[in-house]
């Protein structure tokens, strides 16, 4: 169980409530507003508020071209010009508000974006719940030969069983003495300090927070997230993020697949390499310019496109 | 004249349009939407989008309390405590939006506020309005002879009047100039490209800007900013906006009259005369441990408190 | 141990090391620079690289007032007069650069403040020290009964020691089990991924960073952190910090201590009730306008200094 | 003359006084500091102070890779590996100080950076120098007939001389009405408070501002306004200071030259045309996916490396 059955009865309350506004509206993500999507095995992604839509970037852009601005661009095109040439300010006019579950050690790495507001739900003040993450068997893996920071191959069946083994029991033995901890001494157990007996607990323990980040933050985040070389764990929320996104601005949300998720980047050397590619000159990487390193990189880029 | 009837037309459909939401409306604010405040002669302050109300404030809070919380405050109360302690991160989740017209030497202060996303008016894509701040005849006043960065005695009205038809006529003369620059060669002009002509203008010719902000940064903004030793033009922008808040916001702007614009702080070394004082000791300033500076600054703001 | 030999000696040559510089130097940091300062049972904070001094604040503040402007004010009073107007910009020119060892939950807020610049130790890069904070006895206290987010009475020695024994049995199971899991499976292990064998630690294992900071923003975070509500383990890192700044900028740090850590707050209701007080007037709470709970606040400031 | 005797005699005397330090000291910037560059007319940049040099970065990048890594890569490796993969925060552990001394209208464009430090000149305080830019008459053009914010042609040498005859003029005559604002009555002026009266001065009057940032902001700043399609004014300040930067950090500065300022983007359309191209096909904009103003924008790239 991911949601309460208290805050199951509130979404609903709140999704059967509706009050006028003159504020634009996103149809999209009005349909999605409060309810949880779920992530991992214990963690959920919901929007619980939002401000603007795609007309708002196209309305902020055009206070820069004020009157007798002809409208040669419909608002498509306006945004998709935008995204391209990382005009970014007006972007930063939609807002979005999310309620986030997730483990500590996916907050950890998601905390580092700084340009967002937070409101963590506090363990100095509040008890926390006995849930943890222990990942699908699948996602279990082997720490990769070739990539100090990723992993490699799967493990066995019997050794991701082995895996969850460890981390299931670390993790419920760790809690059992978090709550010994908080137990009263009249009831037998310490009466620690909350702001203590949370140091018991294991990193994979939930959390949850508010998280509200504007779209041009957001689309950074979702960009360096979302990628392959992003731990799992964190790129499954990005995913879930990213489809409130296309609900909500699904003009700005093309333009940032096309422009920003799947562009790729070449450096002024690469880009005297792909010159001399492109006039049918046979480059091999000693007489690139490039490392060895680089040379690889941009192979792999390459040959996806023209395999 | 300060929105064009293109504008106002525009307004009058805004205001006519409502669509159903599920998120969180504030009426008073709704009643306020779209509409310019006039400020100065030509400047105005309209909210076009918002984010959030009280409730937002205090459900952020809330998270942090988790359940097995009490709810001990009803949410007036949490607001004011939140105020009162500075726990800033719930106030962090309300965001508004302004459309805001203002001469350009008042737009150099307020930009030095990084915490807002802007969009401004481009003079390098468009052609400035022939509009100029020209004050009132009763705020136009000499330099102070106390502080190097204030403004002191009313001028005469004789006086003010010259000075008015000196930064008329300036003014005037420049923007002249400004369009033989911007004309084309056939016509007479230089056809001049506008990103060089507009060095040509004044300080108080009037740009524009759209201005999206958090709560929590907008409260810093109005303390500093609605302060006697702020600028007279940039206060009564910021006072337009107070307006705003109080329909938008109400608990929460009532928490801040009371905690952040009354309030007062005391130094460790003021709060030790303090002491003295309230025991009945007679405190003069040589045995104070101010400086006479300082012992000035005390006396001022505890004889508004005796008087 | 907190650092390794080979710290020790990286340590020695640095601060035997010494080239020329034009910049303003700081004899009583360069004094400290790279030595750490013990903090917790692990834990250290140590200096190693800043920019700017007392007169890097001064020369930015005189910026402003440029040439024909009387120098009234030497440093310390100028300074003073900054720091007492919350003319904050001139504290961003000195910048400050830690490396500090400290417990992950410490880190979880810590990181809350999100105006420095971090470079943290990576789990899925290199494997975690076996080292994990074990609070000393006399600071293992019991839930606040007032405070929802605090510590009350010390517990027993005989409830300390069972809780230090829960806490370190916990902790070094799970950190023998995370060597298993990221030991190689032809060794016996499972050559888990680091990211994912992480998962398994304790919130009280040791993390490392290298933290920059500007001193404007570091005083905002000494002023939250070094006060009596926050909690034991972050505030004996503020403490260690603050002896750094007084070594760095003494007229600065001097000024905070008077303006900021020891200045107390009045709202506008408490004001009215001072001033009726220092007319000797006998207030009481029901006459005073204050809730119950700001009154109680109220009183106890004031009886700290008319006892 | 951009600086005064007494800010000479200043500049000698710092060049003068070395002291010694363990902090880390770039050589090449230490041969700079305090020496201002012309820019423009009448303005300057000059680095006051800074923190950190290449080696700051890689410690910063290392921290993160702990005990028990290989030193596979040098410093030159690292710092270019960083850079490709847009690792940024070691870039932060960087920091530089400039006095800058730029028009008016420059500095709107540039403060829209919000991650600096700034102090500017304060005109509510002080009053300003009669100094104000007039532009090269090689760099006066046209608006640009397809380029809605840009220069088209040059304006022929009598044209030019016209547009410089009218900017001067308008500048003398504002400042010499800002002096009359500010005269006192006694001596046949106003007394003008000089908050006020410098609303009369054009926009090409100088400033000048303390702007201190760190890196990785600063790379920012420099990719953007560096750029053809920057106004030549502020490219002429960005030029200047990238100098400084290469002789600070050159190995930081030559990643950056490859990996940014030289490098290109494509978006995911224009990589499936890249790849039909090095397959040896012929793509016309027709067959392309590509929209008019793209394909024209991606051949213009493509013939700078093909021809």
């Amino acid at each position: 169980m991911i949601i309460t059955p208290e805050q199951e009865a509130d979404i609903k309350a709140q999704t059967q409530t509706q009050s006028p506004t003159h504020r634009p509206v996103s149809p999209g993500l009005e349909a999605m507003l409060f309810n949880p999507i779920k992530v991992l095995d214990h963690g959920f992604v919901r929007v619980v508020d939002y401000m603007g839509d795609d007309s708002a970037i196209v309305q902020a852009a055009r206070v820069s071209y004020g009157r007798g601005t002809k409208k040669v661009s419909e608002d498509r095109g306006l945004i998709r010009y935008l995204m391209r040439h990382r005009h970014t300010t007006p972007f930063e006019m939609c807002e979005i508000k999310y309620h986030i579950r997730l483990p500590i050690f996916v907050a950890r790495q998601w905390i580092r974006h700084r340009t967002a507001s937070v409101n963590e739900y506090s363990a100095r003040y509040s008890i926390m719940d006995r849930e943890f993450y222990l990942p699908e068997p699948e996602v279990i893996a082997a720490q990769s030969t070739t990539n100090h920071q990723g992993r490699g191959d799967k493990l066995s069946a019997e050794q991701a069983h082995g895996v969850l083994s460890l981390l299931r029991q670390d993790a419920e033995r760790c809690y059992d003495n978090y709550e010994n901890l908080l137990r009263p001494e009249a009831e037998g157990g310490y009466g620690l300090a909350r702001e203590l007996a949370r140091m018991n607990l294991t990193l994979n323990s939930y959390s949850q927070w508010y998280w509200k980040i504007n779209l041009h933050n957001l689309f950074h985040f979702l960009e360096l997230r979302i990628d392959p070389h992003a731990q799992y764990e964190i790129r499954m929320y990005a995913e879930a993020m990213l489809k409130t996104v296309q609900a909500w601005v699904p003009i700005a949300c093309e333009a940032f697949e096309d422009y920003r998720r799947g562009a790729v980047t070449f450096s002024a050397t690469m880009m005297k390499v792909l010159g001399r590619m492109l006039k049918g000159e046979n480059v091999e990487q000693d007489n690139s310019g490039l490392s060895k390193r680089e040379w690889v990189e941009m192979m792999e880029i390459l040959n996806q496109y023209t395999a």
